[in-house]
């Protein structure tokens, strides 16, 4: 990146010879991205991260506001999983008063029933959106199956696929979402990095305002840096996703059997019988919730943080129906490509004092 | 920026301790912004560039998208200039049917008249746009009267004001201004960075949707490198743009007096008689239109470069009544805080030698 922020400074469609290079770098670019979904080159459109792709996809393809154009609201039925981050429920909501948005539901497994969706499908279903992996649970959905039953009935499937780079590999002509979001920094690509695979044909509306750019769909100057930073490290990721994936696997039940052992009172893994990210375990343990808020702030694990509105992950675990006394002693724990093993043992060894402390006092 | 890549890669809001720095480093960022425009810190909002800062303020202002409700589509008047950023004008088009959006034309000196907005504004106007420079002509615009008489009528200015930061001091309380958009890579900021002023008290609502942040109109994860870059460089700009200006000026004039007096037929300076930023000149050359082309891609200067679209510098000569065979032989020169005596002598000869070979064939 650094070589764009002070030599090539120019953007793609300036006048000078240099803007050349600087448009067949960003084109490098988004064949990485491109490689990293397992898709064309000209079917990715960059964007500021992944709540802005998750706002384009859902907004792009449902309500036509193109530049000059007064919005036409349109009509239809949506619908959304429970599991959704906020980027894409809250947009599903702000689509207006003429659509109706309907939710489908987790079960405990933390997995989407295909057949659920098929019975939710109508005539007039105009998209369902359905993420890939849950960064709380880790559980991975069906997308193939869901896909399937969509498009029998000629709807589009968006897929907020954020969480699940760099910790298995995605190929979208597998899974058959229509549209896909990606965000930079849950790859170790910088932040304020994102894009949006859009299927081939597909037409989507800009959701912001401003000179054409990304095809049209996306106003404002080129981030150029960040995108050949997102670039880099959605080749890498593409590449690394397999192997990075069993790594990540045999620390994560490294972490889980450590936790299990140490611990009496058996803490337990949420959704353990479902199909889930390899980096990601959701804990729930045996001890006082104030003394798991505390090992976490030491571990950069993630416990609940507020019930009002309910974070992410106290929603995530609503879901799988946890009661608030369940969700206050649980802990979410994702691993990464410089996690060791002496940092998993060492984690281990921090619950187990943690909990111990309370199981004495 | 460097560290907030890689050592310091969280969140603000999150649970590690380590969090908490990332977030008092934000803040003098935001200090940073805020001593650039001459506000108070709690007055700024990270955007992701200046058409996301435009975006913001002409529908955060004038639409009620709250997360999680519909759109409220409001009704009322709107004026913009015909000089600004296609980001400002789009937004506005793009308010919905219920609204009427009126234009403030601009005369031949590309200086609007204070006494026409007060006669185009009515009890019904809800929103004025107004840019403070013209990155093509180089205009100031006397955003103070404009918006004492917005403010007489209670009717709040927003000032896209991208152009004119590094280049003249920019005052808020001054101005009068009730937002303001700022864009990084303006004045040697990152790309992918903007902010939003907005007067303490004026209400907005967020354009994107997804989890609450900055202040809650701003949704996605921090981008918390480009932020730190922005409140860097804005701090820079705010103490250095005076005497930048008085460098700039030197250097502009050498170079308009350098092509003047290289060239025979007299080029003329557009609106050399109306207050402009230091850096900026607009030339009409007595030349071949493919030549000053050609010069302008050696230079890195602008030239018009398509007509339909008409592009940002087209739009703004056509505003000041040039006819199309004046804008083919236009060039747009910004010069900045690198350029040399040795580089603006060196353009005027390369200027020099293409009208020349005109001349002769």
């Amino acid at each position: 990146m650094q070589s764009y922020w002070s030599t090539h400074f120019l953007l793609p469609g300036q006048v000078h010879s240099q803007a050349q290079a600087v448009s067949e770098a960003l084109e490098g670019a988004r064949e990485g991205v491109a490689s990293l979904v397992g898709c064309e080159p000209f079917e990715i459109v960059f964007t500021g991260g992944g709540t802005e792709a998750n706002n384009l996809a859902v907004h792009g393809l449902l309500l036509n506001r193109e530049s000059g154009r007064q919005p036409s609201q349109g009509t239809g039925h949506v619908l959304v999983s429970d599991l959704e981050h906020d980027s894409v429920l809250s947009a599903a909501a702000g689509l207006g008063a003429s659509w109706e948005v309907e939710t489908i539901t987790c079960p405990p497994s933390g997995v989407i029933d295909p057949d659920q969706v098929r019975e939710l499908l109508r005539p007039e279903t105009r998209l369902v959106c359905v993420q890939l992996a849950s960064p709380v649970l880790g559980t991975i959905q069906p997308i193939r199956e869901i896909a399937d039953a969509c498009h029998n009935l000629g709807v589009p499937l968006h897929c907020d696929a954020t969480q699940a780079f760099g910790k298995m590999p995605v190929d979208v002509m597998r899974l058959r979402a229509d549209t896909l979001a990606v965000s930079g920094h849950k790859f170790y690509g910088p932040k304020g990095s994102g894009a949006v695979y859009i299927r081939r044909g597909l037409q989507l509306s800009p959701i912001a305002f401003g000179e054409p750019r990304e095809m049209g769909l996306r106003p404002g100057a080129e981030n150029v840096p960040a995108w050949i930073g997102l670039g880099a490290a959605a080749s890498l990721s593409a590449k690394c996703a397999e192997e990075a994936s069993t790594t990540l696997l045999s620390l994560r039940e490294r972490f889980s059997k450590g936790v299990i052992d140490s611990l009496k009172g058996e803490p337990s893994v949420l959704c353990s019988d479902s199909p889930r990210l390899s980096n990601t375990v959701a804990l729930e343990l045996p001890c006082n919730a104030r003394q798991v808020q505390r090992a976490a702030r030491q571990l950069v694990f993630t416990a609940p943080l507020s019930d009002a509105p309910p974070d992410e992950m106290t929603r995530a675990l609503r879901v799988i129906g946890r009661t608030e006394s369940q969700i206050a002693r649980t802990i979410c724990v994702s691993l990464g490509w410089t996690s060791s093993q002496e940092q998993v043992d060492r984690a281990v060894e921090l619950l187990a004092d943690a909990c111990e402390v309370v199981a004495v006092s």
